[in-house]
């Protein structure tokens, strides 16, 4: 099956998708939306108005990191491919959804998110909110990341990956977060670390090298 | 297994995992918790800081609404219950989880976390962020509600339930979040129409009638 991803070059969350389609093998096809336009034909395959959104042909749109995530482990099931990003049983799988979210919900609301929206509102019409970046925000951004490159070293000093022995979802979600700092701000590594040689091993990977290629890829279709 | 959860009576979030774990039949002992306490032995178990934090004896804290909600699917299975709370086909499931972070997420940005949040702050200390609500957010709340429950309309006009014709995990989401502003403020419906009378199905479930004991069991430990 050729699948297509909606999504945005510097929204972290479709960064974490593009990443787990890349590790999973899947081709695909990357459309891009500006959400903030609100295109009613956008809207009907997403109510919710959000990237990502996975198109499987033939069937209902899956939108949302969390979500496709699920789908693919879902259809993919543990049997046909030897990389399980979540693991099968069921206590293992509680640390990699915990690390995801931690990623998608608390990194995004204080680091990924603030940088994003106030990246956004340079391409954005100023009556959809689009302006100058509020440097206050950014600040903030700024200052709320020690605390997660701290808590990723204490993770990755235990074990190889964030959630334990092998690479997972958790793993993808740090990465992709972490790659929008790293592509609009300026990342800075507390120390030649654990963290940081972890983030270098996961910059390293193909999946993580595809990344680059988001502009190219953000036709409107 | 006695099961233990760490929660906020008027946490919607931990409302939904309430009535998840009272339709699956699962004993729980309910533990209050004032997350803006941010007391060192409860981040010890979620450093999120967050509740719901679902506790099984001997494992580790399973932490959040969206990972409690997989979690019982995963220990539960389809064989142990006949309620599948989540359906085992993959398509199928897109649709529930869509919804089930329709509210967990979109809902709570404008109304239920709105209301919960400036009804917290008559509890917190002023250094924590309390005092008198902010009546502009309240106001703002409810001015988003009525989109959502015409979209909740347009869902149960089709089919008894919210994600198809059996109750999910889609229709505990909604009734958590709407409880909430059901017991916060005034719940109105534009009309008699098919959404009211599937939040009223809803309340006459015993699982929904529990969650009148929020305060009861609101101990500090």
């Amino acid at each position: 099956m050729r699948l297509k991803l909606i999504h945005h070059p510097i929204c972290p969350h479709s960064r974490f998708v593009r990443l787990a389609l890349h590790e999973y093998n899947l081709a695909t096809d990357l459309i891009g939306e500006r959400v903030w336009e609100r295109r009613e034909e956008f809207l009907m395959l997403n109510p919710a108005g959000t990237v990502p959104v996975l198109l499987v042909e033939g069937q209902s749109p899956v939108p949302g990191a969390a979500i496709i995530a699920e789908y693919l482990v879902d259809v993919l099931g543990d049997k046909s491919n030897s990389l399980a990003l979540l693991p099968v049983e069921p206590i293992a799988r509680i640390e990699v959804r915990r690390l995801m979210y931690w990623f998608h919900e608390k990194f995004f609301d204080e680091v990924s998110g603030l940088l994003t929206e106030e990246r956004y509102r340079l391409f954005m019409p100023p009556d959809s909110g689009g302006g100058s970046p509020n440097h206050r925000l950014i600040r903030e951004a700024r200052e709320n990341i020690g605390a997660h490159l701290a808590y990723i070293d204490l993770l990755v000093e235990e074990h190889d990956w964030l959630a334990g022995d092998r690479l997972t979802y958790a793993d993808l979600a740090a990465a992709a977060h972490l790659s929008i700092v790293d592509h609009l701000d300026d990342l800075q590594w507390p120390e030649a670390g654990a963290a940081k040689r972890w983030f270098e091993r996961m910059r390293s990977r193909s999946s993580f090298r595809s990344l680059k290629e988001s502009w190219k890829g953000f036709v409107r279709r």
